[in-house]
C-alpha cells in the first residue's frame, strides 16, 4: 500500500490537538511505519460503563479516523476487566459492578455509535477486551506494578491532587487503575494513544511502563475538551448540554443552532473537516452571519451522523419553525417524523379534553405540577395556538398537532 | 483447665505496655475466654529477612510469654509471602528477593531464638506463613483490599507521613503491605496483635479488616521500644548497641554492664520479672548502690538466657576484669573462655616478636594504623603490664595473655 509523506500525515494530524508527547517521536514512528510499511496501533480505552456516546467522545474518534485514512490501525480496548471489578469502594455508586453480559451489551452499544465515525473494517480496527491479560494476574504482579510508580507521582494527577487538598477521599484502588491502564499499552504494543485532557496523566503512565518492559514508549496525543451547547461546561450527558450521536438530524441541527456564536470555530475545527481558511471566513462576522455560519455547521454535524439530504430537511424544518415562533401562531410547520399520540375514550367527553389531561397524555411533563406551569407559562400549543388554561376543555380533531415549547410536536389521533 | 480471674490476668499483661487498643476490649476478650474455657488467640508477625532477635525484640516476646503462661495460645506468622515476593521497587537494597529456602532458614533461626523466651509447647504456640492465604489471591483481590483503605488515612502513618514531608519517595506497594499484614489478621482470626510502637499503624490496619470481613476486631497491645546499651538509640543491630539472645553470659553481664544508670529500671520493667515494688526500691540510688542494681540487672537477663550458674561466673568475672583494671596491672583475672592465637614461626625472633605484629595477629585493630594508635593509647596490656612501644620486640612466651581495653583477651601459644 505505502503511506504518504510524513510531513503531510503530521499536517493532518496535528491539527486540532491540545498536546502531543512529542511530536519528534510521532514523526520517528511515522517515518519507521513507512519505511517498514506496518501501520501504527493506535490506542483508545472505552469504558464500558457508559455506553452513550455524545459529540464530546467524537472529537478523540474523529482523530482516530484521520489515522485510520492514512492507513493506520485503530485498536479499541474495551475495559471490560476493571468493570466487572467494579469500584470496590461503597462509597461511589457512580461505578457499580457490571455483569459480563452487561459489559458486552454497553460495549456493542458503545461500538455500534463509534461506527458511525471509525472505519470498522477488520484491517483497520482491532477490539480487545483488557481482562485478556489483566485476569490472570495475581497479588505479587499488582504489587510488582504498584512498584513502578510513587505515591507522590500520583498525586501530582489533577484529579487526584483537587481531591487531596479539598480532603475528599482517595482510595488506595484508584491508585492502581492508572497503572492497569498503562499494562494495556504494554499488552497491545501501543504506538500512540489517544485521549481528552483528563486521560494526560493515565496515558503517561502507560509510557512509563513500556520502557519498563523494554518497548519503545508510545506517543500520547491529547485532544481538548469539547465544550457543551451552554458554551461553558464541559459536554456531558450528566449536564444536560450535550448532542448523542444517536439523534435525530433535526435535534442534532436544532441543538447546534442553540449555540453560542462564540464556539462556533471551536466547533468547526473540533468535529468537521472544513478546511481552516473556510472556518476562518465562516467565523469571521464582517464576511459571514454568524446565523448562516452557524446553520453551515449545524448542517454539517447533522449531516455526518446523517444524510446530507436529511441534513437538509432539518434545515428547512428549523428554518419554519425559526421564523414562525418569531412572528404570528400560524402557518406553523410540523416536522415529517412528528409522533402520533393516540387519545383513550375515557379522556374525552363530547369530542373534548382537558388541556392538563391532554398535556400529561403527550408526555409533555413529569408531573401534573411541571405540567400546569409548562401551560402557566404559555409553553403549550394546540395548531400553532397558544393554549393557556390549565382546566379547558379543548376540542380535538383528528390529526391536529400540539405543540410544547418552540420544538417538540406530537399528532392527535382521536377515536 | 480453667484461665485465672480477668482482674488478676489483666493486672500481669498491662504492666509494661505503651498502649493498648482497648483495655475495655480485652477485658471483654478475657472474660468470654474465661467462660467458653477458649484460649485467646495472640498474633505476632516476624519478619523472616531478619533471623538475628536481640533483648530488644524480647520485649515483646516476654509478653506474649505472659499470655502463654495464663493459658493462651501464641500464633507467630512468618511473612514469607512478602519476603519471596521481596521489595520490587528497585531502589530499595534492603528488602531483597528471598529463596523460599532462604526464608525457611531465616524462620527456623528465628524461631529456634524466639525459644528462648517462649512455650514452645503445640498447645501454647501455631506456627503460620502468611503464603498460606496470600499466594491464592488475585489482582482482583487486590484491587478489594486496597479499596478498604484511603491514601490520606495510610499518609497519616509515622514513617510515611515523614518520607511524604521530607520528599522521600514511597512507592505504591508499600501502601499495600499494611494490608496485607491486616488480612493475616483476618486469616488466624486474631484475639490480639502484639507489637513495638513502630508497628502500631500496621496492626490497627487488622482490626478494620476484621471489621469489614465479620469478624470481632483484634486487641492491639503496643509494647514500648527497648532503648540501647547506649541509652540514647532505639536497640538495633546496625546501630552496634544490643545485646544478642544468642551472645555469651559473659557478654550479656558485661554489656549490661556498659548501660547508663538512667535506664535500669526501663529494663530491669521490660526485659525481667522483679516485681515492681523491688525494681523501685533497686532503682533508688538512696536505698541501693547503682553498681548493685546493675549487676543485679546483668545477672538476671544473663540467667534469663543461660543458666544462673553461668550468670555467676560471668559476674564474678566481670568483678575481678573491673576490679583490676581500676587498680594496679598484677593480679590481673582472665576469663575462662578466652580464645587462643597460635603464633606462626616466621614473626618470631629469638623468643621475640614486634609488639605491632603481635595486635595485628591478635585481630586487636583492622589496620596498623589503628593498631598504633591504640598502643599509643595505653590500649593493650602483656600478662596486665602496658606496652607502649609498637615497635619493640617483646618477648612472650605460651600461655601469655595479651589484652585489648578492659574486656578483650588472648592467650598465645607460642611455637
Amino acid at each position: 500500500m505505502g503511506f504518504p509523506e510524513v510531513g503531510k500525515q503530521l499536517e493532518v494530524l496535528l491539527a486540532g490537538c491540545e498536546q502531543v508527547y512529542s511530536v519528534d517521536e510521532l514523526a520517528a514512528k511515522l517515518e519507521a511505519s513507512r519505511k517498514q510499511n506496518r501501520p501504527l496501533r493506535l490506542k483508545l480505552g472505552l469504558d464500558p460503563t457508559a455506553p452513550d456516546i455524545h459529540l464530546g467522545h467524537t472529537v478523540v474518534l474523529g482523530k482516530l479516523r484521520q489515522f485510520q485514512d492514512l492507513g493506520h490501525k485503530a485498536v479499541l480496548i474495551i475495559g471490560d476487566y476493571t468493570a466487572m471489578v467494579g469500584d470496590p469502594s461503597e462509597k461511589s455508586k457512580t461505578r457499580p459492578m457490571l455483569t459480563a453480559e452487561q459489559v458486552e451489551a454497553n460495549a456493542q452499544s458503545y461500538l455500534s455509535q463509534a461506527g458511525k465515525v471509525l472505519d470498522t473494517s477488520p484491517e483497520r480496527l482491532e477490539i480487545r477486551r483488557n481482562s485478556e491479560w489483566l485476569d490472570p494476574l495475581t497479588l505479587a504482579d499488582a504489587l510488582k506494578l504498584a512498584s513502578k510508580m510513587t505515591v507522590a507521582r500520583m498525586l501530582e494527577r489533577d484529579t487526584f491532587e483537587r481531591r487531596f487538598k479539598a480532603g475528599i477521599e482517595i482510595y488506595i484502588h484508584e491508585f492502581l487503575y492508572p497503572l492497569l491502564q498503562g499494562r494495556d499499552s504494554v499488552a497491545i504494543k501501543s504506538d500512540l494513544e489517544l485521549g481528552g485532557t483528563d486521560q494526560t496523566f493515565n496515558n503517561l503512565v502507560g509510557r512509563d511502563l513500556q520502557r519498563d518492559a523494554g518497548q519503545e514508549p508510545q506517543v500520547v496525543m491529547i485532544m481538548p475538551i469539547l465544550v457543551g451547547l451552554d458554551g461553558v461546561e464541559k459536554m456531558s450527558k450528566s449536564l444536560g448540554n450535550c448532542i448523542g450521536v444517536l439523534e435525530s438530524a433535526h435535534d442534532m441541527f436544532g441543538k447546534t443552532m442553540s449555540l453560542p456564536d462564540s464556539c462556533m470555530s471551536n466547533y468547526f475545527e473540533l468535529l468537521t473537516r472544513v478546511p481552516k481558511e473556510e472556518i476562518s471566513q465562516l467565523c469571521d462576522p464582517a464576511r459571514t452571519h454568524p446565523m448562516d455560519a452557524k446553520k453551515r455547521l449545524a448542517w454539517t454535524i447533522a449531516g455526518a451522523f446523517h444524510s446530507d439530504e436529511a441534513a437538509g430537511r432539518a434545515r428547512q424544518e428549523w428554518e419554519q419553525i425559526h421564523q414562525k415562533s418569531a412572528g404570528a401562531g400560524s402557518g406553523m410547520v410540523v416536522p415529517e417524523d412528528t409522533p402520533k399520540v393516540s387519545l383513550v375514550a375515557d379522556l374525552m367527553q363530547d369530542g373534548r379534553v382537558r388541556l392538563l389531561d391532554l398535556v400529561m397524555e403527550c408526555g409533555f411533563a413529569a408531573s401534573r405540577g411541571e405540567g400546569r406551569r409548562l401551560i402557566a407559562e404559555n409553553g403549550v400549543r394546540l395548531n400553532g395556538k397558544v393554549m393557556a388554561d390549565a382546566n379547558e376543555p379543548v376540542a380535538v380533531q383528528n390529526g391536529d398537532v400540539l405543540q410544547r415549547g418552540k420544538r417538540r410536536f406530537v399528532r392527535l389521533e382521536v377515536p
